[in-house]
């Protein structure tokens, strides 16, 4: 009975220490303080009933009579242990991760007063705020140069979301973060130029800025001169001579492309509606083509299909049957990159959700309603088709920015290179030694992701830090050796000091070259399922569905740059879960 | 002492409870079943105290031993309660605000099938979706007319937070609802083109439209023709003949106005930064000049002063004292509708804040650069000032559109207005039997505003209703007598249906002519601070300040399209509360 009593005490005892853990620390003593009271009296006026046998025995029946239907609640109270454990778990858990959270969000938004970098130190000019340029300066020791940031661009994209932009599952604000929020949380100040390099004069070792933006002050070309130059400016969309494509697609690298696209698709929608539209061109209207099988091209088809099957579908029901996505890939199947089995799942998949997949299919010319394609047959045969459409997007190639030609035009090492800057395995562009490249721009023999671009800012970051500190110690050794037998007596001691320095200088300057350690591929493919492709141990490890659409978006919240643009994207994918994507034109 | 048992005891009572509440329904029976049993048997143990007078004796001791020490935690059992009755309020007012928010977004995002109108019905078709046009297809039935509406907007905006949409502290798409969130909710099914109305042709009753936006169809131009037409179109920016005003300002009427301020703020503070600007030219980029001092004009400067003062600022340190906004208005003072002493609070806290108020100071020339402005001193001697600008915004003025103007020169009885189409008490454009006008584009006399354009809507809707109704009865009464005598013997009972059915009428189209209530004037003055002239029984309520902000916050979130568009606002407030405003130029 005892154990009975403790028992149904415990379940008192729980919830108030629930409640005090609710009330916060103020109220707590107070409570523990009138449960204790609470408590003994409880039992003080349970004991008399053992104290005489005539009254023991009447209460024990009593209490045996009330003490039988009690046991099944003492079992309860146990089981209940395991929620009051789990509830307090989750409570401590979401309060630490809600005061980290809150931490991180001030911190952001509290930047230190920053101290003017010395201006005999080397100037490091970083042209572009991409994934290279970015993921360098995060890393950089900034007191050790005077760095200079370069870009027509005053903020970072996160690139990997911007399909999701198009149709509004993610708003375009929540995967852009400024540029500042690195540079201002810098010990030293980093200065900023909103324009564009037009030229890159090595010689001269000066970069000719443009600030090509609507608003011009007096001065809005200039020079900045450079002692270390990084040029991570990206490439521009390739349209490989294919006549009209410049004119009439959109395509899909900045946050400009995927505002226009959403504006267009809900033109075509609108148009589509518009009174006395024929069948045919309705039919036109509503078809959306994507060229390019990569995990842009891929990631958008999907999203523009949910776009209709989720929202515009019950917005405007009289076109529900008639909107249609098309795929346009030159390769034999999609996403290249990944394994067999997924390349199935994504078009078995693709066919579910009823968008077409056109491979082996090149373009080959583009109007303003049409487009003409070549489709090569499982025999070799060649048929060309031209399909009319409402919306083009071009997903696919990448060019060599103008700025970028021309500094190849001046490296003569630099001649047999097409795709880009040619660089050697510490990054240094070939033909030059103060210049360094990174991501789609830099020719380093990997392929032109996120991936690669970020991993060679570290990289860049790493090295240059080194080379501070090596450059401190080197002059120091100059100074010490300088010094020696200039002065009687204390040789030894200095000569000591030198070879102790050479060690730190030798065991730092021991930086290994680049390399690229791959993590995985991942793509969204539709009505939430995506595939991945990650690096596992030593091997890989390829999954596709609805698990891994969870872990996709994980991933890809893990990869935002700031925890602003996290809690953004999940509000996002929140808003756009309970109220549906905004079917606006704007 | 028994009392002292039950308080003590009401303590494990309701924590016990909270759990219930907390944990949800299918545990509930089964903790109340277990609480119950085991405040029983507390119960229980404690009557054989008075059962036998020795036993008693000894245990009253205890107890009253005991019993002391707990009279304080009874008091504090008390004060609990009140804690406890606290926190259950809040739990369920919680519960059921999520709940009916719940439903109110579901309910938003399941739209019923609809059926098709009747083609016989009569054609009403609406030019517009501002507020004069949501407001008359939120209350009208649509099953009584074929309804058509045409815009060049598919979404209403919600006016009133424009201004706090140039800074980002609400982003656009929040305040921004599909049309066809209205339409699709109708019973009957709801025509929209979106197009811009080019003509109205009163003879032929029919509109003239065309699709102006950047995709076309083979049918980008139509004509729509109507039974009843209502003109909400709104007006256009006047710029009062001043040149230069058109080219170089911008306008703050749609979101795409509000984007470009947005962007060229930025522009300006990141060309301010640009390498060897002087200072001049930093200060002229600084310099944000904003004509108009209705509320649109000193809700925009305040928002650009907040955004420079709390963001922009801490970002950007260099430029921190060289950021200005002045506010130019041509009348003796600003926020003329607002009574005298919330003029003087807003013209004070202004100076604050550092805005520089130009009243009495009529715009005469603007540049590329510069705003040349003629101030009239309290001698009445007029000084011309010229003043270099970054930003120009130009809040102020309305002109009548284009189509508005060509309807006025069709019709006779409109050749002496000049601001609009003159509508008589039931908003029936004058000389005109059929077609009506709301809100801007409308002469009845009132100001221009979104109050006034909303209850003008809402007049139609009834007053539309009432037409329907009061058609039917008759076409009844009509059938009813044109059977009368033709059959012998029901003639009094037919002519019993017939009076009554008239009576009906009568009361039906006693329609009162549209009166407009005005429920008073808000104002955002900056640094968390509004002003408001609040109609209250039959006088007026004059406030600023602080709260004053708080309310203004409430009366527009309440104001909201939607449920959604008022979770969006308030997300956008925290957003902005947390993370600052982006100061990525965009």
């Amino acid at each position: 009975m005892a154990a009975t009593t403790k028992a149904m005490m415990g379940l008192p005892t729980s919830s108030i220490g629930l409640r005090v853990a609710r009330m916060g620390a103020p109220n707590s003593t107070m409570l523990r303080r009138s449960f204790a009271a609470s408590s003994r009296s409880f039992v003080t006026r349970a004991r008399p009933t053992i104290d005489k046998n005539d009254c023991l025995r009447k209460s024990f029946r009593r209490a045996y009579a009330e003490a039988a239907p009690a046991k099944a609640p003492a079992q309860k109270a146990r089981r209940f242990r395991f929620f009051r454990f789990l509830w307090r778990a989750t409570y401590i858990t979401a309060t630490v991760g809600t005061a980290y959270l809150a931490y991180g969000v001030w911190d952001l938004r509290h930047p230190d007063e920053q101290f003017e970098p010395d201006p005999t130190k080397k100037n490091l000019v970083i042209l572009g705020t991409g994934w290279g340029a970015v993921s360098l300066l995060k890393k950089l020791d900034t007191d050790n140069y005077n760095v200079i940031v370069i870009s027509p661009r005053n903020y970072f994209l996160f690139t990997p979301l911007l399909p999701s932009c198009t149709t509004g599952t993610v708003e375009h604000r929540s995967i852009m973060e400024p540029i500042r929020s690195i540079t201002r949380h810098k010990q030293a100040a980093v200065k900023f130029y909103e324009a564009e390099a037009t030229k890159i004069d090595p010689e001269k070792k000066v970069v000719l800025v443009d600030d090509n933006s609507d608003i011009k002050g007096a001065t809005n070309k200039t020079e900045v001169s450079y002692d270390m130059l990084v040029v991570s400016v990206g490439a521009e969309n390739a349209t490989f001579g294919i006549p009209g494509v410049k004119e009439h697609s959109c395509f899909l690298k900045e946050i400009g492309d995927a505002q226009q696209i959403r504006k267009k698709i809900m033109d075509c929608v609108e148009t589509a509606t518009f009174k006395d539209q024929s069948p045919e061109e309705v039919k036109r209207l509503l078809h959306m083509v994507v060229v390019g099988g990569g995990p842009t091209g891929v990631e958008f088809a999907g999203e523009l299909q949910d776009f209709f099957d989720q929202d515009i579908k019950k917005w405007v029901p009289e076109i529900s049957d008639k909107f249609k996505v098309t795929l346009i890939e030159a390769l034999p199947n999609v996403l290249p990159m990944f394994s067999k089995q997924l390349i199935d799942y994504t078009e078995s998949t693709f066919k579910e959700e009823k968008i077409t997949i056109k491979t082996k299919t090149a373009v080959k010319k583009v109007t303003d309603k049409t487009v003409e394609a070549e489709a090569t047959g499982p025999d070799g045969k060649k048929t060309t088709e031209t399909m009319p459409y409402g919306l083009l997007v071009w997903a696919t190639g990448n060019a060599v920015r103008p700025v970028v030609q021309d500094l190849m035009s001046q490296i003569p090492a630099q001649k047999d290179s097409r795709r880009g800057l040619a660089v050697n395995e510490y990054l240094v562009v070939q033909g030059t030694k103060d210049i360094w490249a990174t991501g789609d721009c830099a020719v380093a023999g990997y392929a032109p992701t996120a991936q690669v671009a970020s991993q060679e800012g570290a990289f860049l970051a790493r090295l240059f830090n080194t080379m501070a500190k090596s450059e401190a110690i080197e002059s120091q050794i100059h100074d010490l050796s300088s010094n020696l037998n200039l002065k009687p007596g204390n040789a030894a001691e200095i000569s000591n000091e030198i070879e102790r320095n050479e060690k730190q200088l030798r065991r730092i300057k021991d930086i290994k070259p680049f390399h690229y350690t791959h993590q995985g591929s991942l793509a969204y493919i539709g009505s939430e399922r995506a595939v991945a492709d990650v690096s596992w141990l030593n091997g890989n490890f390829a999954t596709g569905g609805g698990l891994t659409y969870l872990f996709w978006r994980s991933a890809y919240l893990s990869m935002c740059f700031s925890t602003r643009n996290r809690v953004l994207v999940v509000l996002d994918w929140l808003k756009s879960k309970a109220f549906g994507r905004d079917v606006s034109r704007e």
